[in-house]
């Protein structure tokens, strides 16, 4: 692998650990836990590894002699900066147990386990892959560990090679699986502990316990960096509208993190427009009215936030989908005979009048993408929606009116941007080129301690890293009941934006004068070599969240 | 403004000048200058600024005490990385020439000249905006200063606030218009001296005495940021090609340096299309060929990079859309007439046949694109054809043929980027901030010498910046005759990618490797706090061509 300049000097980083990890550490269990909801029901599933306590670490007086471990590591869906420091945290770690320890990594994801293609990453591997971004190291993949075959198949090649022990990195469903292999791997007396660890930029793997999901951080300041220059190039130019879609499936957080660095004048929040009801037309009528209240002000430019999943929040285009889904399903033979010229009033008669207005509604494109786009279950792809042309089209329109109106006097102009894979492989910030590192280090002291069916924790994250408190939580203490595919399941519980917490309540009281005035900041791209202040610092979301617990506490 | 701590830190950071511009200087001329081209026309149309000698700057053993004087910025069209730093470092310059000296903004570009819009700039302004991005601090804009109207308005300005120099920061257009400007008030003997500055993140504004334009080394180290990360992305998922376009109107120097910095999987450069009069064809067959070849090797992945003016550069598209706009310019009222969904096949019908064949190829978004998005004057408006996804589509369709045909077993999933915004306002590199801090500052050095119509010229660029040779280089010299809206005009010429030059030369050996071969190389964000060889690097563009130019002679 050819090298850039950056790489090189940032190979040489040595990412800080918590101060407790740096010696020879001993467990010490806290209360038995319970699931947050659902507890009878998951006590029942999970048996074995229900009711565990919470583990910290302290210092061990006096260590004893260790032996050699194998290991396994899984990274499962998508990329976030710092898996590779994981991994390395993780190899630095159980090579302190013993130096003759041994680290393999399955290929491509959970498929890799199953299917048994691995490598043994050697020292001379991990050295290539310090504090880099990426998960190229052993790739990923989004196979899903759910079933007993899956599990005995991959018990073969754990047992062939010795590994007594498996890390799997990866998000909210991931760490679930790794609790139901846990549980498994446990009521059959395998012999292999099962350790997951908190991945996804998306920052919807989090709770009192685990305060944040690693990769969040780095992905979030470099979509921060190009939408600062955006607004910078808007507000030179003066003549642009900018709607930038972001990406995070289901949550928020990324949008509103993002909002909180660079102040744009509009950013909207799934989870609001969901508890307020709100319809299309109430997002597109918000938006223009901001447009036209700054043209007033004679400021024809500005910035729009979108979260990537929007569309499926909007209670009313959920409906029309759902409707949908099920009118071209059930006379899919008929739909298909229909000349292209007439599919819309096609579908436009044959919906419920409600639906068929908000259809109706919808500009061209989107609507032949609702209607033709399917996926091989014949149910629309959310997520081709491109939802920033949607939304700039139909302000455009509704602007149009206001002006016949005499409501809007200016000049429209928009533009459009998606940002995602641009920041799910980026060089890890500091603090997550940290976090990453000590989570991995601490997964290997929970190996140590011989437990299974943990996620990996590092706690007050919020001060220096020095300060963080490692330790160990039983996964099925972040569980409850949900319906998935049409059955009730045990799940970790996904983490919105909660209206009522501090970063949302921050925003809230902002947005305002962020829609009016031109307040813009320019976070500029990540530092690695400079001052504490620029270099290492938190999300503004993390730093919220605790002061809005101090301040309730 | 709310500063960034980024900002904060960046603020204190003092542009490195050429050690001769750190003392008190004299002006010594070099030889007569002739144009590259049409000397006796450019003579003709200039002849009080025509034929002046370079300038070089010597240290000034007695300087005299000089008289305060009053200069007018101005910055033109589109925005690059750096534009504050020319403003602060002329700031300076001026300063140092008086404390008395004063500097006047004239705002949102030309027009604020001529329509009497402008600031002061005192040093509370300029310290807010020293080695920022962006053109905030006056704004920018697109009218052309051409007509003698425009002159006398704007002469009138000057008069008024006693302004004797106005400096110019453009591209080529912008700079062929301040040669103009300097003839006419030469000629009428207005006392207004005229100073040009060369900016262009299009890289396009390069001669054998301009090594480079200032905003290209920053935004394509942006561009290479982000091409880096989803390069990153793509080896790890190992599941999507990525499709990206890249800004830069004529000019491939953007595609070319971020494939050196980056080393992509396809990188098109849009004049070697032109110079092996390929067709969209030929271009489509070759990607699908490096597609089917990767995927023959296991690799369904990989990175385009597509230069945004592509589609102008292939002559049978030219021609196309030559005749498209003929054809619907002359049948306006017929084709308005046809049903939507004849039109394409009208088009068919109408156009000669080889155009007809092309205009059949084209996916139908694309189609309708041509037919129908037409700018006031008639004319299709190329700039908004997305052909990223144009040649995706294309590439999709011909690897279905091709696994028809046995020749391709694969997967293609593509996704698509444009990049442009997210670099032009973007915090200048370490080579901006010092190129532009010494460019504005040589310019007050050219305004000591009495000069006009001189554009600021500071070389041999790829040395440290202390050892930067700064000076004067009459605009005229760098004028030939061009056919400009139907007339000849006299005009900068502008520098597209030569093929028989050193950075295009090592792309064309390497390219093979990299289609083949992952050979990614991940940049990563700008550093401005670590060692030199992270932060102070130029582009490998201009270093090749240094080396190249070593090399022949």
């Amino acid at each position: 692998m050819e090298k850039s300049a950056l790489q090189k000097a940032r190979a040489t980083y040595q990412p800080k650990l918590p101060i407790v990890l740096t010696g020879a550490v001993k467990a010490v269990e806290g209360q038995p836990t319970n699931s947050v909801a659902d507890q009878e029901e998951i006590k029942k599933l999970f048996p074995n590894t229900y009711g565990l306590p919470e583990l910290k670490f302290e210092k061990d007086p006096a260590p004893a002699a260790r032996k050699p471990i194998n290991v396994g590591v899984i990274l499962s869906g998508g990329q976030a900066p710092g898996g590779h420091n994981v991994i390395s945290g993780l190899f630095d770690g159980i090579k302190k147990i013993n130096k003759e320890s041994r680290l393999y990594g399955f290929l491509m994801g959970p498929g890799g386990l199953v299917d048994h293609n691995y490598i043994e990453l050697t020292s001379n591997i991990i050295n290539e892959y310090r504090n880099t971004g990426g998960f190229d190291i052993i790739g990923s993949g989004r196979t899903k560990l759910e079933k007993k075959e899956q599990f005995d198949k991959g018990l073969e090649i754990l047992r062939e090679l010795n590994i007594s022990a498996l890390v799997i990195i990866g998000g909210d469903d991931s760490n679930t699986n790794a609790a139901i292999l846990a549980e498994y791997y446990k009521s059959i007396g395998a012999g292999v502990q099962v350790i997951g660890c908190p991945k996804t930029i998306d920052g919807d793997l989090k709770n009192d316990v685990i305060e944040t999901s690693f990769g969040f951080d780095t992905a979030t300041k470099v979509y921060s960096e190009v939408i600062g220059n955006i607004q910078r190039d808007c507000n030179s130019a003066k003549k642009y509208w900018h709607f930038i879609k972001l990406m995070g499936r289901s949550a928020s957080h990324i949008a509103l993190e993002c909002a909180l660095q660079t102040q744009p004048n509009v950013c909207i929040i799934s989870e609001e427009v969901e508890a307020k009801n709100m319809s299309l037309d109430d997002v597109v009528n918000y938006i223009a009215g901001i447009v036209a209240e700054r043209a007033a002000r004679g400021n024809n430019f500005g910035t729009v936030l979108i979260p990537e999943g929007l569309i499926e929040f909007i209670p009313a285009v959920k409906k029309l989908i759902a409707e949908l889904n099920d009118l071209l399903a059930k006379n899919a033979a008929e739909f298909a005979a229909v000349d292209a010229a007439d599919q819309r009033q096609y579908i436009i008669d044959h919906l419920s009048a409600d639906n068929a207005a908000i259809y109706a509604s919808l500009p061209l494109g989107v609507a032949r993408q609702l209607s033709l786009d399917r996926d091989p279950h014949g149910n629309v792809q959310v997520s081709l929606i491109e939802t920033e042309k949607l939304l700039s089209e139909m302000v455009g329109k509704r602007l149009a009116q206001m002006a016949e109106e005499g409501k809007y006097v200016g000049k429209f102009s928009a533009l459009h941007h998606f940002f995602g894979y641009e920041g799910r492989c980026a060089d890890p910030s500091n603090f997550d080129a940290d976090y990453c590192y000590a989570l991995g280090f601490n997964a290997s002291c929970l190996i140590n301690a011989g437990v299974t069916g943990y996620i990996s924790s590092v706690r007050k994250l919020t001060k220096p890293a020095v300060q963080w408190i490692p330790g160990g939580i039983p996964i099925t203490m972040m569980m409850n009941m949900e319906r998935r595919h049409g059955a009730m399941k045990p799940v970790i519980q996904k983490a919105l934006v909660r209206l009522d917490d501090a970063p949302f309540q921050k925003f809230a009281s902002k947005r305002n004068d962020w829609a009016y005035n031109t307040d813009y900041i320019y976070p500029g791209p990540i530092q690695y070599f400079g001052p504490a202040e620029v270099c290492d610092q938190p999300t503004l979301t993390l730093k919220y969240e605790h002061q809005g617990y101090k301040d309730r506490h």
